[in-house]
């Protein structure tokens, strides 16, 4: 944990008081003591820093700076076909230390029908491996993401809104075309489950305006080729 | 897997034997049958393809036809601080699929004792994990693996000799350099344990010719961070 992030509710004429699984870290794996400074951030606003004006095994009270920006976000929204359990909570993380503030979870052919039925896609849950990845990357903008169980409605009815002011890549190994480096443009990125998305998906995103690129020879697994992609595509 | 790799022990006179649990996940995953082709690499050798002449649950027999070359190195030797054994495994796996071939796994402050001890190190466990990369990414040349104990030894007695002809690069969050993008030239890239290097670490790494760059305002978990690095160095 880099920064720790507070909600509003828990904070009162800025003093702020910390308990649970943060108080924890707190206490365990940084040492903190009455009288240090530690990385602050308010879940969606400011960033700055706290001072320990109290501290012991049941909470903590912090005397809050908050005055600077949170980083800017990535110009990048993401179609990811939903991974297995397991990996979805690393992707989660990722994608919000990366920086992207819309996702779009989406079923694929090869997405495993059970994967749907994981706990870890209540609100709770994602908002959970959501905030890892904030405190990870020092970031307080909480990304929004959305669950869209059948791939042609969402292609065919919802994703000319989402797309229609930006550069829209799939990444799909099988096609010559190299995905762009640098871009100065918003994006939307597409990316299939392991083993890609079947031609049928790919032949709908391309008629809904989407465009072929991979990254390399190497096929990647999913959740290296979200790093690698977003790191070429906007590289900070 | 979409690669399956063979060792010249498991051939002869272009017929190669399967076993084990690579002919688990032909069965069970690719529900391959005679009659079938499937993508086959020789370790360190080229890659190309295999007729099923016969599979039953021991065994199967492939008479193979290898004729291309493996994808190109990365001209990219990475120093890496020992991650925890978990992280481990996925980081060799990771770089294995990504095209480095050169490998140092380094002590580092910030690392744990115990990470030295684990079984993980053995060199059957790490080609292991190397090889999974491998057949992830259709790659059949075996990355070289260094363990170096002692940071300070490593840095003043070997580094010199294997930085020489490259630009040198270690990521640290805090500098304003940015790390470079698309590179023409070999790079070798050392990269901290979670919590970076130390200062006295970044200074000695410095002395012998590296830079301290960055990635971005957001700070990354290693795992994340060596796919971003990669792939804007390297965007392929």
């Amino acid at each position: 944990m880099n920064l720790l992030i507070l909600k509003a509710k828990d904070i009162s004429n800025n003093i702020a008081c910390v308990t649970g699984r943060q108080l924890d870290h707190i206490l365990n794996i940084h040492s903190a003591q009455k009288g240090d400074m530690i990385n602050i951030g308010l879940l969606n606003g400011p960033i700055g820093s706290g001072k320990i004006l109290s501290i012991n095994n049941t909470n903590m009270s912090l005397e809050l700076t908050l005055d600077l920006p949170p980083p800017k976000p990535l110009p990048l929204t993401m179609i990811v076909a939903l991974p297995r359990p397991k990996m979805l909570k690393r992707i989660l993380q990722t994608i919000s230390a990366m920086g992207v503030k819309e996702l779009y979870l989406v079923n694929s052919s090869r997405v495993e029908k059970s994967y749907w039925q994981s706990p870890l896609l209540s609100p709770e849950a994602i908002e959970e491996q959501l905030l890892l990845g904030l405190e990870q990357a020092k970031d307080t903008i909480l990304p929004a993401v959305h669950l869209r169980k059948l791939f042609k409605p969402f292609v065919e009815d919802e994703l000319l809104n989402i797309v229609k002011d930006s550069l829209n890549l799939v990444a799909h190994p099988a096609t010559d075309i190299r995905c762009p480096i640098d871009c100065d443009t918003p994006v939307t990125l597409a990316i299939g489950p392991e083993g890609g998305f079947i031609p049928y998906e790919i032949d709908l995103l391309e008629e809904h305006g989407f465009k072929s690129t991979h990254i390399g020879e190497r096929i990647l697994r999913v959740e290296n080729a979200i790093p690698a992609i977003i790191s070429r595509l906007f590289p900070g």
